[in-house]
């Protein structure tokens, strides 16, 4: 291939090339309306499979949907300390009920509310107040719901899918009789999207926990899992939060316990986002586009025909029905595997840039040639080159090769994960880590840094200056003795440390 | 069956029962945000059930899913003037976006917004705002979306389902060349509605158009299909509106057709939302609580083993398990059959009634004397009794049973709607047939009155007087010369009259 179709490249201007991207495969765009964005059906499909993928898994392992308010009385959040300490500062108030004619002959607003009303920011607090009412005894427990709707964050700066005031999320919320139980229910579900993120985004992650001032505002723990996009960046891709008694005391759900003894409850949340669609893009999008892991591509498969009369196009569109059918056929993972035959009258070559663009898994161009030889022309969008097939071949190895596709992307991401993380034990080493060779020019730099460290507080000048962040402190890691690489303090325990989103 | 589930019954007090039905089935509650209910996972599921039909005909009628803002700058309603009169007197406006803390120590909106943003109670004009860029040639159109997404309209007075501030709905919007093509896609949503409530949720509609004074704010025509309720009023179940060039003009939505001349272009818009579950739960519900079609139930079946000690329990469970295995193994309609098996340590008859009440279709009781017979206890929930039947009978029959009750309920609610809807030809006896016998108790009355009439404007007293309202125009009847039984002008249509949701 001579040129690419996104410019500029990733090592061009990585931020534009994923705005670029967004476009090129029409995923979404900004709105008129500050902060919100419209996602467009190619967007959309993939947070859709998303959702079905992860709602399956919730309901695996016992949870049930729900729907509670858009509004939340200011009051309420006002219970928890921490929490509207955390989220005050970036909410929208809702003051009245209905507009009507002012003044200067336009509408005002008018019927103001006797208490202003937040838009949901996250629910704990509304949820919370439900399940005061619901639990009464320990038979009660556990509570596990989950809900999927739309927060908003007024949030200043915007990106698309990584950042915006209005965002689509699930946030599960649950309730037990024990710490354990509640322990167990937010390392389970940290655990789901660790395998959703490897399994259907082919992405992989490193399963850790926050430290304190990276922490959910309330909560006593949150755990994460965090991914390295292709320009070095750590994106969170996930939260379970442990909230230990904070919410049920600030809610007052209680239980009688079997002894007939008045408990708080121990309460959970978890929260995944639309940001995953970014965060998919970062992952595997390359200089020709998006490219979507199979188990979460709108479409697997496209179909482009190709002939240049109308005798050869009935014999084509025959050949590609019949195809079209057989391969419908088929199921990928239990699911129908689905395929487009796109006979728009436009140009071959702008068809086929339109569907590479998109990141569509399988391209198959099939012209007069092939229906006589009964094969296809397949294009993998992972691999450069297209390479002809016998068509009986191809179908009986349709699964096979999406699972091949998706294997690949996961374990590309993998290599370029592993190529940018060390462990790193001087802060010289460190600094010159995080620091681009020329500072003149927008440079892909840093990764995933693992050092020994150990108190957040006394290091945070240093960080801002390289504007690094801690993303978090593995689960999984073997305890040495070793020293703090900024304080020097004696420590046990590794922290990642990276740029971020 | 000595005594009913749920108290009052339906003749007692139709409007109790109803939030009795919903609180037995445990399907949703008030919250304690004014007018906004939560949904609770039994309602939620049938919600879910309902999407996930709908959602498969938009997208095999060529319809994608897209999403919008939650929030409309005031001046997008303004745009469009009926539009705007419809929708400002019921409306939340988020006039600012944080809180901060006020002199009485409470926190206080603040950062005021240079513009009000409202709540969408819809969203045709952020919708149309966007098509406005996106539509140039005739070449991108039709454009055919939906969004599944929440809504709200400040209603005073909310009752769970039916009537409630905040909804979740889904809202198609789509753009047409020409007024042919959108008047066929308006009819053609219209239809999947109907087609959708009369196989999905078993419920007999009358397809029909709105009169003027009826219709959508800004729509040319709205095309309504109509239910009756157990109470025999009227219940509007889903709108298709034909929206002409009013929106495209007052948005700017034109296209360079063939000739290369620029034209408006021709709007739709179609909605049905959560009330569906309040139409489902009038039209199937019975004294003994909620009755749930197959179509749309969240659990099909429910297996209840019965034993006195561990040995039959072990003997008892062995059999359901690997019955459940038998009948999960089977598909209804192309889905998984929902099966639990409600091994709670609960009374036996508590536990039966408790599946009742959600309206759960078919209920297994399996003791010792099925384990040794290899049968089992099968109760039908549209039926009063229960019976014995052959294991393998049940399981090869199991799709039929769940068919012939989908059915059964179908054909009940269209023999309730026959049976109370009839053509009325004089004004008397419309009078009569909308008048309780009983004044001083609720009492269930009316139906359907088929009548000739001319001009709404002119009898708007005397429907106000009876309570009743122009439910629809029927989209096929047989023109015969009449007179209109209020003002005797000469018509030749008739229209469905009813007391209504």
């Amino acid at each position: 291939m001579a040129k690419n179709a996104i410019s500029p490249t990733r090592t061009e201007d990585y931020p534009k090339w994923y705005q670029e991207v967004i476009r090129a495969a029409d995923m979404a765009e900004n709105s008129p309306v500050r902060g919100c964005m419209v996602i467009k059906p190619w967007g959309w499909g993939i947070w859709e499979n998303m959702q079905r993928a992860l709602d399956e898994k919730f309901k695996e392992t016992g949870h049930e949907n729900a729907y509670f308010p858009l509004f939340i009385p200011k009051s309420f959040l006002e219970k928890e300390a921490e929490h509207v300490e955390g989220f005050a500062k970036e909410c929208a108030i809702v003051t009245h009920h209905r507009l009507e004619p002012g003044p200067d002959g336009g509408l005002v607003p008018a019927g103001p509310l006797e208490e202003p009303l937040v838009v949901r920011p996250t629910s704990e607090t509304i949820i919370g107040t439900m399940f005061s009412k619901w639990v009464e005894s320990y038979r009660d427990l556990p509570i596990l719901i989950n809900q999927w709707c739309n927060v908003v964050r007024w949030e200043m700066r915007t990106r698309l899918f990584l950042r915006t005031a209005e965002f689509l999320w699930q946030e599960g919320h649950t309730v037990h009789a024990t710490e354990e139980q509640a322990w167990e229910e937010t390392k389970q579900m940290l655990e789901v999207y660790a395998e959703f993120a490897e399994n259907f985004m082919a992405m992989p992650v490193i399963r850790g926990e926050k430290t304190p001032n990276e922490r959910f505002p309330g909560a006593v723990s949150t755990l994460t899992i965090e991914a390295m996009m292709q320009d070095r960046k750590a994106l969170q891709a996930g939260t379970s939060h442990f909230l230990g008694q904070n919410f049920s005391k600030a809610q007052d759900i209680k239980f009688q316990d079997e002894n007939g003894q008045l408990q708080f409850a121990y309460t959970t949340s978890w929260g995944l986002s639309t940001r995953m669609v970014g965060a998919l893009i970062m992952t595997h999008g390359d200089d020709d586009g998006l490219v979507v892991p199979p188990r979460l591509a709108p479409k697997h498969v496209v179909m482009l025909p190709i002939y240049r009369n109308d005798d050869e196009r009935s014999q084509v569109l025959e050949y590609c029905e019949s195809l079209k059918k057989e391969i419908e056929a088929q199921r990928y993972h239990d699911e129908k595997i689905r395929v487009i035959l796109d006979d728009r009258d436009i140009r071959g070559g702008e068809k086929k840039w339109y569907h590479v663009k998109r990141g569509v898994p399988l391209r198959l161009e099939v012209g007069p040639r092939d229906v006589a030889a009964n094969s296809v022309f397949l294009g993998r969008r992972d691999e450069p080159k297209s390479s002809g097939m016998d068509r009986a071949e191809f179908t009986n190895n349709l699964c096979g090769i999406l699972d091949s596709i998706q294997s690949n992307l996961y374990e590309r991401a993998l290599k370029l994960r592993d190529e940018n993380m060390r462990d790193i034990d001087s802060l010289e080493e460190f600094k010159a880590f995080f620091t681009p060779k020329n500072q003149d020019k927008p440079e892909i730099h840093g990764g995933f840094a693992s050092c020994f460290f150990s108190d957040e507080n006394e290091i945070d000048p240093i960080l801002k200056d390289l504007k690094v962040t801690i993303r978090c402190i593995p689960l999984e890691q073997e305890t040495f003795d070793g020293s703090c690489i900024f304080t020097g303090k004696k420590t046990t325990q590794r922290a990642i440390f990276a740029k971020s989103y």
